[in-house]
């Protein structure tokens, strides 16, 4: 099975107790594809500078990424830096370099836009608007976005929630462009937008999932292991959707299950920096991960 | 069975975005009653002053809870005002009036004296170990304090943990007095201070539970109904320790369904001001609250 994702190539530099990394590869769609990847061909839609190494490329070819929609822009690759402190639950963006994802405008092949699962990451929602209209046939949509383009696209952005299956917020992007406190509250409104499935995500403490047929309520894997969180909420909607590209039926079964896989996808990435967890990860890993994290979260 | 519980009987006026209530009947040592009265004979250990109403001492009656040992004092009942704003996950205290509590020296009975399952709810860890040293043979000690307890009578509340079984502390508390950020390396560090077990309470995000056998993590009960928070805390802890009152043996399975209890009797609380909810809840309402809460937590 394919899926595609739509999203950024990131240089991250990275400041958090533990210290320092500059130039990591990141982004949200490539953060998004190492969960994925493990169930799935992930096809990489996104935009790279003229200064993006080639190390890194290598390293996508290597895991399998398929990289025939990865476009080299003229400019510089969009570069993010950030900072965590005390709990590491929250990102101080120091500085942002757009570069060539200023002018991004995606384009995918006429094989690709065939396939039926789609993850739209955060970038602008006219340019995920673009993707998805160029799509075939989708049979499964997820949508992230984040707190700048609910305040600045907000428009843009309810109409797009009409065209996809999945919202993947955090709690406090759920909280805004809903206006509810409460997050049941919030997520049943983000429902009323349009999407049939509303995923909350509340970084240590875990995931929300809502939809007409029930609600799910998932802690984070109790670890102390937190290196850097950043990208863990793309790498749970990895592992999320990855997992559902093999699934006959989406169902409550199944959803739970790829909650339960992104969540742990997700707890790997935050042991190291950057990649170097989850760019090593199999499968097995998971699975193995699983099985601990139901003797801590079963009754 | 017996419990034992020692803490505060208080007047509690509370604003929330539902509206204001005022001089109701509160306290640490009354939500925990109120909770652990439905697994045993709960035994208050506290203080009025002479303005308590007597409506309140016949609604305690009324619920069974033993009141042998609730003194009344020369004074005013302890009084606490506060409020609660956007997500009602933080109390704002508006005002704290100590009034009776400020010369409180609990007695217990004879009688008393042999119960084995203790509650010290959060009082002046002085108080606390007053009344343990006065305790014949306690099997199993719960200790609550907070962060004015933490900052200045650290020392104090350091030595009273080296006697208890468990350690019940909110989020904060525990990264307070452990200087730790991360919640599993908080939760070791309080459990090298001595109790066996820690447990630490995360709001609506649920629950910790850490000693050296197991880590367990559950989320709070998903609910849209939150009136009024207060007391959640000792809810919890009533229907915690009120369960294992009831077990023959306190092992993996038998915690991790004490914590269930506690966190459906805590979601009963927040649903209504005051003990509104609480105060009319039977075993049957926790236990098809649990058919619920396995549904929307376990996969």
């Amino acid at each position: 099975m394919s899926i595609l994702v739509l999203g950024t190539v990131a240089l991250d530099t990275v400041k958090t107790p533990f210290g320092i990394r500059r130039h990591m590869l990141g982004g949200s769609a490539v953060h998004f594809a190492m969960a994925a990847r493990l169930f799935a061909n992930v096809n990489l839609v996104a935009i790279i500078g003229r200064d993006f190494p080639k190390k890194y490329i290598d390293f996508l070819h290597q895991k399998g990424i398929i990289l025939t929609s990865l476009i080299r822009g003229k400019g510089r690759t969009f570069k993010w830096e950030g900072q965590y402190q005390g709990d590491l639950n929250a990102a101080l963006t120091l500085n942002t370099e757009l570069g060539v994802l200023s002018a991004f405008r995606p384009s995918v092949s006429e094989k690709q836009r065939r396939i039926k699962h789609i993850f739209l990451a955060n970038v602008d929602p006219d340019i995920q608007r673009h993707l998805l209209e160029n799509m075939h046939s989708p049979r499964l949509v997820g949508l992230d976005s984040m707190n700048y383009w609910i305040n600045h696209k907000r428009k843009e952005l309810l109409r797009l929630l009409k065209r996809v299956n999945i919202y993947v917020a955090n709690d406090q992007e759920a909280r805004v462009l809903s206006g509810e406190t409460n997050l049941i509250k919030a997520a049943r409104c983000l429902y009323n937008y349009g999407p049939r499935m509303i995923l909350i995500k509340k970084g240590e403490h875990g995931v929300l999932f809502f939809s007409d047929k029930f609600i799910f309520s998932l802690p984070g894997y109790p670890t102390e292991k937190v290196i850097d969180p950043t990208g863990a909420g793309d790498t749970f909607a990895g592992g999320f959707m990855g997992y559902l590209t093999k699934v006959k039926r989406i169902n409550e079964i199944s959803i739970k299950k790829a909650i339960v896989y992104g969540t742990v996808a997700a707890s790997f990435n935050v042991e190291d920096f950057g990649l170097n967890k989850t760019g090593h990860l199999v499968l097995k890993d998971l699975e193995n991960r699983i099985a601990e994290f139901r003797k801590r979260v079963l009754f």
